[in-house]
């Protein structure tokens, strides 16, 4: 049959690339499809805790990770995945495009995408001002202001990479302490050009061509006041799209798809791995982790032995 | 107090390095104790599995990690632990050499010890040819004849794994039944490429630069014959050296620290990861991912931050 696979794997970052490498290593017909290569770990610039690499830029990193995954025998096309049903003994995938997969197992590793900040003027400015990728962006600040909206390392992270290209950074955070990495905290705390804007909300981006300035909102005096910025990066977090999937595999309350210790979902034959996951820390190398247990038990459960672990789903 | 820490992490492979560097980038006080530096990883001369390396030698990928370590903070000891018990809020490490060391949290990563055949040639083709990991090592024996040592699920599906690759296994084992699951058993007896050698022991591993032979004796007759191999697989099982700690944590019948998503032991303030966990898989992407997973999970336990898994150990 034409478009038959051991495995598809549906998202090619840290997650699906690995799990990539490991089914072709067991001689597994792979495809792996997604939308972009590298998900989340190709945005940063530097990534400085992926175990082997003292420092190394995301997307530089997530290219050495396809080609691994390919030159052992992975095939990848770029798609979007609209449907995913069972059929016969396996499963049927169709793309965006109209064109259709098969494969005996699934391994799910399609991530998280960035979360807005709902307010106005942020969809009018996105491009004009507004932006959820610093490393995308940061050039274009050059010796300007610029405001980093968020608490997490994302956000600190961020504002840490601007603060050696623009002249300020606004970093602002509803609440009135980081949730980052301490070491995070501190560089970013040490800072002379960064300016913590704690216990304030962002309220309104505005501007005429480009952005111009923030409308920020104390969140105890409702005391409103407008930051003059060139430019607003979101980095407040991530949702899930995994409705797609959601009538086969069961989810919690983020959207995340629920698997256990060794990446089983609630549907044999599919798995899931990395941010998509309810892993509880998203970070490349737990992904990458997780996408090589996933690619694993798959194997298992393709070769008919008895995986080591199953979560009993009654229970 | 003096050889007071934040985090003591005991062992060094690529779970505990891993660990040490999350944990010193979250700017917590860490000490690495380990008999040696790169654990299992630092056997292999060629890993082609670890995302990120097309091909890297285990020894050097260890010493990037080490230095990775460090350079964030985390300092490291050789030593032997003989001793962990409850001090405090805390714990107290002793060592074989009469030193002591206290912490607030401890993580386990000392992972496990490849029981070994003890015969002339093993441990100087060790990486040149012989083996304890097919997952690692079978993509290097396309079209090569191996030896599969061990009588157990870990030797049948190795040299299953192997016969999709290979030219030729031969599977020696001491009795003259196997002990694995017969699901096992039957596919690796239908296989054709794959050489029953049954009632023989091996005796030596011969060669020169790389593994050319091993010779094997029959049990009843004594009689020896050497086997034509390019490798030798060794899998006649692990130990786990965690007697030590068995009076603080609860373990499996293999002795592994059993352990759940997050790292957590049944010892609140203990963490386990890689190898010397009930983890399912030993691989070294797979242990630096639930070593970033138990520091992350430490930090929350000592910022006093409410882990989000925690196992119901009455349960």
């Amino acid at each position: 049959m034409i478009n038959m696979y051991d495995v598809i794997i549906i998202g090619a970052g840290a997650a699906g690339m690995t799990a990539g490498l490991y089914t072709s290593r067991k001689n597994l017909k792979t495809l792996i499809i997604s939308m972009d290569v590298g998900g989340q770990t190709s945005i940063p610039s530097r990534i400085e805790n992926y175990p082997g690499f003292e420092e190394v830029n995301g997307y530089e990193l997530m290219t050495k990770f396809q080609t691994q995954a390919m030159k052992w025998g992975a095939e990848m096309i770029t798609g979007k995945v609209v449907k995913v049903d069972k059929k016969g003994d396996g499963f049927k995938v169709d793309l965006i495009d109209k064109t259709s997969y098969e494969a005996r197992a699934i391994i799910l590793a399609f991530g998280k995408t960035p979360l807005s900040l709902g307010i106005p003027g942020e969809d009018k400015f996105m491009g004009k001002g507004v932006s959820t990728c610093v490393t995308c962006d940061a050039p274009l600040y050059k010796d300007k202001t610029v405001a980093v909206v968020g608490g997490g390392n994302s956000a600190l992270g961020g504002a840490w990479e601007l603060s050696s290209l623009a002249k300020k950074i606004y970093l602002i955070h509803r609440r009135d302490e980081f949730r980052g990495d301490e070491a995070e905290v501190d560089r970013v705390k040490k800072q002379d050009n960064i300016d913590l804007v704690l216990s304030h909300v962002p309220i309104e981006v505005k501007g005429n061509q480009f952005v111009e300035g923030l409308v920020v909102e104390d969140v105890n005096t409702k005391k409103q006041k407008t930051l003059e910025v060139d430019g607003v990066f979101v980095e407040i977090g991530f949702k899930v799209d995994s409705d797609f999937i959601g009538h086969l595999v069961k989810r919690n309350e983020q959207n995340e798809i629920i698997s256990n210790q060794n990446c089983e979902t609630s549907e044999p034959g599919i798995f899931a791995c990395g941010d998509v996951s309810n892993v509880a820390f998203k970070q490349t190398v737990i992904s990458a982790g997780e996408g090589a247990k996933a690619a694993l038990q798959c194997y298992h459960y393709l070769s008919g032995a008895k995986g080591k672990v199953s979560i009993d789903w009654d229970h």
